[in-house]
């Protein structure tokens, strides 16, 4: 089996990041910085929108824009950095011309129909992972990444087969980037992001369109708009195809915890029909339960 | 009729605040470094709990603690910021011992119940007005004011009978702490700060109530806790009273836009069956709705 053009464990080689948005810019951007000290060999950007990669390597992704997808499959590591719907038909695709010996590992939101499809359609010549930097900005595009979001961050870790040395690799990119690797099953992790992401997502599109479609005053609502609202509604200006990639991929978790809130909501409004006493006690309650 | 101890229209002379909380000391260290330039001569301070007083002064929030709320009865501007039913309760006990002239204002965050107890026990030789700054931060208590937070913050004027004198005084307080008054009837703040305040703040406890219900694994959980569910969750960190206090207070339409709010998940989560470009579009339309 030909191995990557770099030793193993010493670090990612040559990096082709498939999808130059902001997910893609800010992992180039600490993977630029880290450089040849952390094993970095240079970072390639394709994206289908060639000035996406182009404005990507201005922000200081990489040191070139690839022409051709056909590039990044050659790479010592191939990073598929595009929402996870493009990510499982990228696989497809593609799966079983990545370089034997590299490691592929995605960014994706949700991971066990990423997972599936890696052990589906990537070659065990190849080492796959299931990844998902939990850090960015809610701005999509390469203007949206900041370098330095990565720096200690979580990075879910995510197993495809039992393969030791992708996992050894995926850890060694995680830490290149300056984030914290987090080893869990795909199962595991969709559970809980479904809870700790995927829900806040919807939610803040949700709030976001009751308070549209309300029959508000538009001047005297944005005059009296909050910072609180700010804060719920900030994750609505997400990228939707990003959002609605991840919250379908994960659509089982989604809708259990969506039925979760509505119940918590229903709780909530039981609470309230106790008067502002009770209803005190029972959110109190809530915040003890939550503060660790 | 005795007038305050203060020409009309120039300022709010000596006030009172009671609740020394963090609403109360935020408005307190706006118009204490106001001062007489402002029409402030000196801010005092009553709590039920002394301590919360003192600290509250400590914070830069008023000159002195008052060891009795009769003295705050007889200032020039009595600002009553504690929870809603405290408000309607304070008013009902003390509302006929104010000072005719005075000018009698509160912090609530739901306005219909406040100036309908102002009405009731509130006499008209006092100039009564509903008050809703909002501004403030998740932190309670005194430590949680911050000063400058009121500045440029809108600060809703609530009218409580024909009385502009009332409505004249108000704004010039408002103006004082720095804030931009908002002239809104009762019901049209209610219903849409119940949208833009209320139901968020109930969000982010019910989101809180889901993250810690799921039987999530407590430390993979907390390793991959995002940004996202902090903005989302962080209103959870409010001061429990205070919440359930506008949220009762505001029962008819927080009950409203809880079901409306259910409507949209479901609306989502109909979008969501039909794949994620279905949703993707859905998702932007919300988007596109909102921006202004």
């Amino acid at each position: 089996m030909k191995e990557g053009g770099f030793a193993r464990g010493q670090g990612p080689g040559r990096v082709a990041i498939v999808g130059a948005g902001q997910v893609g810019t800010m992992i180039g951007m600490a993977l630029t910085a880290a450089g040849l000290k952390a094993g970095v060999d240079g970072v390639d950007l394709f994206d289908v929108d060639p000035s996406v990669a182009a404005l990507s390597r201005e922000r200081g992704a990489g040191r070139r824009v690839l022409g051709d997808l056909g590039e990044a499959l050659s790479a010592d590591t191939v990073i598929i950095a595009i929402p996870v719907p493009g990510i499982v038909r990228f696989l497809e695709e593609y799966g079983a011309r990545l370089a034997p010996g590299s490691l592929v590992i995605d960014t994706g939101g949700a991971k066990a129909m990423v997972v599936n499809a890696m052990r589906r359609h990537v070659p065990p010549s190849v080492h796959a992972v299931g990844g998902h930097p939990m850090a960015g900005t809610e701005v999509p595009g390469p203007a949206g990444a900041r370098s330095g979001l990565c720096a200690g961050a979580p990075f879910a870790i995510v197993p495809v087969r039992d393969d030791p040395e992708a996992l050894a690799r995926a850890h060694a990119l995680a830490l290149a980037a300056g984030s914290i690797p987090v080893d869990v099953d795909a199962e595991t992790h969709d559970r809980i992001v479904a809870r700790t992401s995927h829900l806040p997502h919807l939610v803040a599109f949700a709030v976001a369109r009751v308070v549209r479609r309300g029959d508000l005053d538009g001047a005297v609502a944005r005059s009296l708009a909050s910072s609180g609202l700010a804060g719920v509604t900030r994750l609505a200006a997400s990228d939707p195809t990003m959002v609605a990639g991840f919250l379908w991929a994960n659509a089982r978790e989604v809708r259990r915890s969506v039925a979760e809130l509505v119940e918590a909501l229903a709780a909530l409004g039981e609470a309230l029909d106790g008067g502002p006493e009770g209803l005190a006690e029972a959110l109190a309650g809530i915040v003890l339960g939550v503060s660790r």
